[in-house]
């Protein structure tokens, strides 16, 4: 079984740490616009050697795991160049875009919308851990443009690596994980930035700073290369749910100027609910 | 020695469960508010019997472990009571106003104000863990103010818990802390809010929630009768930093809407300092 995977990130590089112990004829090629990134890839065991895109005929799967906006310009070329039986799913975090982008390719059906919810802060091919995809969730868009055949393909290995599936169309996809997603890593993003510039004496922050501040704001160690093609892409849905914060977020300030803080309490209990929710 | 712990929640049961293992002869009383919370303090082990403000007189050891507004009325009270080689400490989250309250108490010589940051967003007995101070940072307000032996012994006690101490006035421990502790408190807060808003459907929430989602929204899990105190009492320096944090956001949001990705790249990049300043 041949496996590409292109991009060695994170994400590819914890892909391919499991399908490597889940398959035992796995080859695992890697193509990366990194250099250094392959060349580490080797080192740590996450691929068996480099490939370039001119032999993706070859490939059985095709695991496409870079920034949102390369995968929207690489994947209709990657499309061109497989062969009939090859299965190509990305993982990227919104998936209108490159529904769109593949819509009319005479190789849709070879494609399959993936977005494991799955991931930490940190990137790269160091980043990689196994067992990164065991409980979580993987949204699939689409699923009834991609040929049955290769649909229990991806299943099969989607099981493998543990993953519950939800099927969603790509719009749907995108409005919700704006706010269970991308919204946090902004509030995170700027809260680090609030802290960082009050805090000249960075000494300062480290030392009064609890398990608290480091839990909500450990998303603003998140990669911007990653981040902000992501963010161009859900724009609409983004600064929606940005809007939607903003507004909670002074009303809380004003109830706090006018030393209402019976509503004050009531916005915190309120919220509490967040407990069962997420239990 | 006599230890008497008032308010038995995550803190004071933490206390109460190190303080056993330190100190061979340490005899623990409960004094709180909550009935309940008591009898759940002896069954778990947190406290050895019940007791009443009328026996502090024979406290070598009392803890204030209460909603900051709490402390506020009682703390004068438990000066008034106690005798002349009693050691007595708060815990609370806001040291300006407690210090103001008991600046010209008799007794202000027994009392040290600390600030040990450690905690969980669960609150309560059943809250209490062992080891919960070991490497956490307590900080110490107007240490000056209190009897040397007096200092001595609540040092070896921080020392033997395995905090690192920190000393600070209390007007600059109440801005800083509003950065680093009491606004993540409302990003998290309003974050929750923002999405429970939004996702009638909470089983969407669930499906789709990562790591990085459950992490930025820990902290909205927090008890409302223990913040609102403390957003009260810190109120011009939490609304300070609201308004920074609110500026911050805004302007991200402006940037994505003039289609700035340069600068909304910067300004993540920016911040990703942050790894290096909590490493």
């Amino acid at each position: 079984m041949k496996i590409y995977i292109i991009g060695i990130g994170l994400i590819g590089g914890s892909m391919a740490l499991d399908i490597k112990s889940i398959y035992d004829d796995a080859r695992i090629f890697g193509i990366d616009a990194n250099e250094k990134h392959l060349d580490e890839a080797i080192q740590l065991g996450l691929i068996d050697e480099k490939a370039s895109e001119n032999d993706l005929i070859n490939a059985d799967l095709i695991i496409v795991s870079v920034p949102v906006d390369v995968g929207l310009v690489i994947l209709p070329n990657i499309l061109d160049k497989i062969g009939e039986q090859t299965l190509v799913f990305d993982v990227g975090s919104t998936k209108s875009p490159i529904c769109e982008a593949i819509a009319n390719h005479p190789k849709r059906r070879n494609f399959l919308a993936c977005h494991p919810i799955a991931g930490t802060e940190f990137s790269g091919p160091k980043a990689a851990v196994k067992g990164l995809f065991e409980g979580k969730t993987n949204i699939i868009c689409e699923v009834e443009k991609t040929t049955f055949k290769l649909q229990e393909k991806a299943m099969d290995l989607f099981k493998k690596l543990g993953m519950r599936i939800r099927y969603m169309d790509p719009k749907s996809h995108d409005k919700h994980i704006a706010y269970v997603s991308h919204l946090s890593h902004i509030s995170s993003f700027m809260l680090g930035k609030t802290v960082i510039e009050k805090e000249k004496d960075e000494q300062d922050i480290f030392d009064m700073a609890g398990s608290g501040f480091e839990s909500t704001v450990r998303l603003a160690k998140s990669s911007p290369a990653m981040w902000t093609p992501i963010f161009k892409q859900n724009k609409k849905q983004v600064v929606k749910s940005l809007e939607e914060y903003i507004h909670n977020l002074s009303n809380f300030k004003k109830l706090l100027e006018e030393d209402n803080y019976d509503e004050v309490f009531n916005e915190m209990q309120n919220t509490n609910r967040i407990k069962e929710i997420l239990k």
